[in-house]
């Protein structure tokens, strides 16, 4: 992953857990650098992410801090209290003020954040050299089974910015309009606002479209920064020259991480894409898509490389959305298996059984009512999810 | 389990599948026996479940058919002529109204009903002796591992007056306002009209309050029968005398049904009581109660034994329900681990892993908002459930 004028990061270890690594994450931004962000819409969140909306008003960023192996979420006043060290801690280092200071954390829910080992976690980060991309994308991981990082880059008034993301996440992953622990990073000068437009826009159609076991994680935040370095003429919105080439390169960044997460979902073994169209609306059928990812009976059946297209009938009719059985279609691969509510008569199932013995499923589902469309990603439910999370200790 | 006087049962081999036993049940009915009924909210139903919400609007039953093996949804109109031509085949032998015929169908999705193994097995249990409700609780199973049948009693005007209710469902099982494959019969004398309502609000405390996968059939169904042969004044209302008895007894009665198929939960090792309190209404509670029993996270916890509480924090969080972290406090069993927001200093682990280990596990949650209360029930998430449904074909 390329270097990002104006963004340098740094990882040490402040032993939140029991462990042998890295695990404080600590990236500095020159004076200048914008940031916008999407965070969950759990209602249990956690007071970093309480932080991060309260801190995202300003649009300006010096510095983000990321802890692995404890969430701090529901932790109450010592939560809250932790988090205000650190960013006071980070403000005097910086000589900034306290708005421009970001923190994630991520790991364990209802142990408070020991305050004394951020502290001295900080202080090592302060005193290191800085360190590559491919160490922080270590550096925030907690159940993670491989590191996550996308890159893309455009042309933007003559010049070519670069844009890095990295993200963590494995389980507890449905983020429903928000998102997982993600950090994009940019050169381009983009303003707060159009940032915050653009990384909204391009959450829509990719973190907000994943899911591993429905359940919304407590911490779930996306922040991206633009330092601004590229020496682009600033974007303020669309109609700016290369605003569309950024937008572009900023949702493929997106898509990639969103994908990434479901590849690395506890226990997958699967990566699913559900195309949905004929909805009623895109948002309906997104949310039909989502049942369909959510059920448990048919990601089991993927897991099992069994065709069971009457779970995918039973996920689209307990969606809660516009459908009716009797236009219904659905595809395996590229064979159409069931069509206008019922089984198309004598298809040929080798080329379904091939399609499922594949690493890469794909399932399409029209439900013949409108125009509406979505496609959205999950991963099969597999031992290995029970195994992982019938264990972990909390 | 009782006789039920004018309620007949008998059982026949259909061969809806490769299997040696009966699955099809027949329940002949005296004339002017009532009936009620509740039926999932599938969009994507069986023609079966279109029947019978058709002549419920009649409230006049003479038999009842169970087919076990194939659900016969997603048919289209073929499996519509199936049912059709079993009322027909019913109706033709008992010479009474086609409306007085009611059919469910259960197994696979997608495969339509053989009509001339259905006629066959007709046949046969027309000419069959009467078997034993236990016979008939055999008869309407699939992947059940054990039979299921609940009986109470109550004394209304004078007459004691018997109900017996039986039951199928494994999975597949997420009611919400509907029910799974169950029978009620009484020979309390109940006005259609007034057993519906009794029914309903009897499924709304039972059915709908169990969960084992999030997952809504599309053929579920609960129809309850009255003979009217225990002698007493028809029931018309709650005014009458006894029908608070007998209200109460069919709620004991669907309560016990219900928490059977809970217990018989695919892969359960656990039965868990949800109770919410504290809640804006009551049916926020209940929404509350189910983001939390549907939760994968805290399914695994419980099968893994594990006190991990942040995982119950998580799902009220994600109910999208009125919750406030901070008035949010959580008990295992009878002890308090978390109180307004955050973990209550030093609790007692002993008593709370002790508690774990047993097979009935209570969970307390009280939102701390107003007065709003619901209990429901689900059962842990193992490797019995993926073994059981990635091998389970279609």
């Amino acid at each position: 992953m390329p270097d990002i004028a104006g963004a340098t990061p740094y990882v040490a270890r402040a032993g939140y857990k029991e462990w042998d690594r890295c695990d404080l994450s600590y990236v500095r931004f020159d004076a200048g650098t914008t940031v916008a962000g999407v965070t969950t819409q759990n209602l249990c969140c956690s007071a970093e992410v309480d932080l991060c909306r309260a801190h995202l008003r300003h649009g300006l960023a010096r510095a983000l801090v990321v802890n692995a192996g404890n969430s701090n979420a529901f932790t109450g006043q010592r939560g809250k209290d932790a988090v205000d060290v650190i960013v006071g801690q980070v403000a005097a280092h910086l000589s900034c003020d306290v708005t421009e200071i970001f923190v994630s954390s991520t790991g364990v829910i209802g142990v408070p954040l020991p305050i004394d080992k951020a502290q001295a976690g900080l202080e090592a980060a302060f005193g290191a050299a800085p360190c590559s991309w491919a160490d922080i994308t270590h550096g925030i991981g907690t159940t993670d089974t491989f590191a996550k990082g996308a890159t893309a880059s455009a042309m933007v008034d003559g010049r070519k910015v670069q844009i890095v993301g990295i993200i963590k996440g494995s389980g507890m992953i449905a983020p429903d309009m928000a998102t997982m622990l993600g950090y994009i990073f940019t050169d381009a000068a983009v303003d707060a606002a159009f940032l915050q437009q653009l990384l909204s826009a391009a959450n829509k159609s990719s973190f907000s479209c994943i899911t591993v076991d429905s359940d919304t994680s407590t911490s779930d935040t996306v922040l991206a920064f633009a330092t601004g370095q590229a020496g682009n003429m600033q974007l303020t919105s669309y109609d700016d020259a290369g605003a569309d080439a950024f937008a572009a390169a900023l949702s493929d960044v997106c898509r990639q991480l969103a994908h990434l997460v479901v590849r690395d979902g506890e226990g997958a073994q699967k990566f699913i894409e559900i195309q949905v169209t004929g909805a009623a609306s895109n948002d309906s059928a997104r949310r039909v898509g989502l049942a369909i990812a959510n059920s448990p009976l048919v990601k089991t059946a993927i897991a099992g490389e069994d065709a069971n297209w009457g779970r995918v009938v039973m996920a689209v009719g307990k969606a809660g959305e516009p459908a009716n059985r009797d236009t219904l279609s659905i595809r395996f691969g590229s064979t159409l298996v069931a069509r206008n509510g019922l089984a198309v008569a004598d298809y040929d199932e080798a080329p379904v059984a091939r399609h499922l013995k594949q690493k890469e499923i794909e399932i399409g589902v029209d439900l013949g009512l409108g125009s509406g469309h979505a496609t959205v990603w999950t991963c099969d439910l597999t031992h290995g999810y029970i195994s992982i999370n019938a264990d972990y200790r909390s």
